[in-house]
């Protein structure tokens, strides 16, 4: 057949992880491969006592066409809530989405020509980079630290690169490494971006789940000309089979990403928006999140004390503040890719780091997910996975 | 601010029937403007009880992540379904999309570069135009008649234009016109589909709810290449609350189109296709589309006869056998933008036809939704609306 896909399919590819995460559905398999929350937490009684309540309520709106903007009640309990990373947003400037995905992939279409540059940290999350890439940009990955985008790198690049229109980040537990930007870093980065006015998205999935000390203010709480566009979900805090996610940004922004989303898929679900915002109105949604972080706590603390124990000094790892995910670099000569096909025969499983980097494949890096299994397992799991390493030291 | 959005933004502009639908909110309004189910027939108290089953047995799946092709069970339910048309098709080869307005935005993703050419019925679905102009294409019109599009005029088309590269059409009831593609027409078209093998997007989401006379086999059924991709949804059958649509194609485009998701917002709502699911497996699903279709054959014969009433025989209107839909032509001299701007201080509403024609803009056309709507409302908008067609006649 002579079909001629259209150009930007060359680079939307399967990702290596998705083949990773079907091995890892056996049973069997202790995987650190996936970013899933623990479903053992998910709140399925409460969401039977809403989603009666909703169709009671307001069967005949939950279960019609709806506003392209979101359920206004919803929107409000955001705007509150975002509170906590001090932003202060009016309630019209917040977008609901299906899942935070969407408004990656909405931020491609609105800033993006074919050729035009995104920044990233180094390494970025995955996902990200392929919503990015149906828009055909280059990457240009600006190196990080243990405190977030080390901002003198990022304004050198600025300054050499053409065609700088987006500046991806995560500052909080970041998709892979589980990092979290300091203050300072935060101060320094808005200084550059209000001096270059480059529109920035700050993706911010983890930020509620903080296991110790304070929430940072978000980048986009120091925003003062509305350059930055600050996406959320309720996917790790609630749960991700709704597909409920948000982004806030300035109006000028958010109106052109409502003319996105009228064009791709009219709405979000009416239903699934009344269900969330019935729960925060009825239970308490903070105490439900309390739940979470002290669970993954002492997930995070049995990943860390497993490596601590097990793995040589020649693997560093990163100590994650919040979050889902933890970052392995070995200096010990072992590829990552390597490691988990002989690591997927003792089945243990994870995700090899090279996928997190748009740019250049960094071969000794790997992630490891820890929101997903008991201690016992996560225990476990390292110890086999540091069995296999030794055993292929060079 | 400095910031520049992508070029492709200078196409998405906000559409002219969001306006007019903010306005036909208010309740004393007649409107036949929206595309809106009857959401007295929504099945609210199934759903309480589907909602709830749903969580009692599967509630930690059904509000985790899940496989970016769709839930199973549900793919295997809509393969038999399609069999109303004719379509046989494979549960892998169907993907779930978050309404079928997802589906029209990947089918641009997937197929346009910027300048190429998509034929469409004309007039045709002005959503459509909106997902694909995100994609920059240039839009050719093929004339149609009351037997679908006029296939000598297609060809000829297709002979004099470099880079077709879509062919859109509406075959059943189509939106705006309500008209339905004769049988002959269908098998005509896919003669010229195959030999210039141009893929297809086939968008039906009305062809169920046929009023009298039997089903005819959409268009993919009689597709040996494998050009045609098949759009629906259970907005109109079920309710457009959950946003849950799906396409079904060939494997070579599915698989495609399954990456093109994944990047786009992951997956669909898990619970919602849960629940769907469910629905069918628990009651009568056609017993419920025949509720539907006796009250919109009502609502049909309603606004049919009125207006035969109230119309003069310059006021020529379709006879839609199934659908939302019907379409009205005046070769009396008034404009429709000037008709509603009149109408709407009567309150009473539509939308102006020149939204549907994505390249000449035709002034003398509009459309009447009458799904929405009692008899007796339906009655007395078309009387008000003849009254001030006969003060504006010039």
């Amino acid at each position: 057949m002579a079909v001629a896909f259209a150009q930007r399919m060359e680079l939307i590819k399967a990702s290596e992880i998705r083949e990773i995460l079907k091995i890892t559905q056996r049973p069997e398999v202790i995987s650190f491969a996936g970013g899933l929350p623990a479903p053992e937490l998910f709140p399925v009684e409460e969401m039977k006592h809403v989603a009666v309540t909703v169709l009671e309520e307001s069967g005949h709106q939950a279960l019609q066409y709806s506003t392209t903007e979101g359920y206004e009640p919803l929107r409000q309990q955001i705007a509150v809530r975002m509170n906590k990373f001090k932003i202060n947003v009016n309630p019209a400037d917040i977008l609901i989405t299906s899942g935070s995905q969407q408004a990656l992939d909405f931020s491609g279409k609105l800033f993006i020509n074919s050729g035009d540059v995104i920044l990233c940290e180094s390494p970025t999350y995955l996902a990200a980079i392929s919503a990015f890439r149906a828009y055909r940009p280059n990457f240009v990955e600006v190196p990080t630290d243990d405190n977030g985008m080390i901002i003198e790198q990022l304004e050198k690049i600025i300054q050499a690169t053409p065609k700088v229109k987006l500046i991806y980040v995560i500052p909080d537990f970041q998709n892979p490494t589980g990092r979290t930007w300091s203050l300072e870093r935060r101060q320094q980065f808005i200084e550059v971006i209000n001096k270059y006015e480059i529109p920035v998205i700050e993706d911010n999935p983890y930020g509620e789940l903080r296991f110790e000390g304070e929430i940072f203010p978000a980048i986009k709480s120091f925003d003062q000309k509305g350059l930055v566009v600050f996406v959320s979900t309720f996917s790790k805090t609630f749960c991700p089979g709704l597909r409920i996610g948000w982004m806030a940004a300035s109006s000028s922004f958010i109106e052109k990403y409502v003319l996105i989303k009228q064009g791709a898929d009219l709405h979000t679900s009416s239903i699934s928006q009344r269900e969330i915002s019935r729960y925060i109105d009825l239970y308490d949604f903070e105490a439900h999140i309390e739940k979470i972080i002290a669970v993954y706590r002492g997930r995070r603390d049995a990943v860390i004390q497993a490596m601590e124990q097990y793995f040589t000094k020649d693997v560093k790892f990163t100590y994650p503040n919040g979050g889902l995910f933890t970052w392995v670099e070995m200096s010990n000569g072992i590829k990552a890719g390597e490691l988990l096909t002989q690591c997927l025969k003792e089945d243990v499983a994870f995700v090899p780091g090279d996928s997190f980097y748009p740019v250049e494949r960094v071969e000794n890096t790997f992630r490891l997910n820890f929101s997903n299994m008991p201690e016992q397992r996560i225990y476990e799991g390292i110890k086999r996975i540091a069995s296999v390493m030794n055993s292929l030291v060079p």
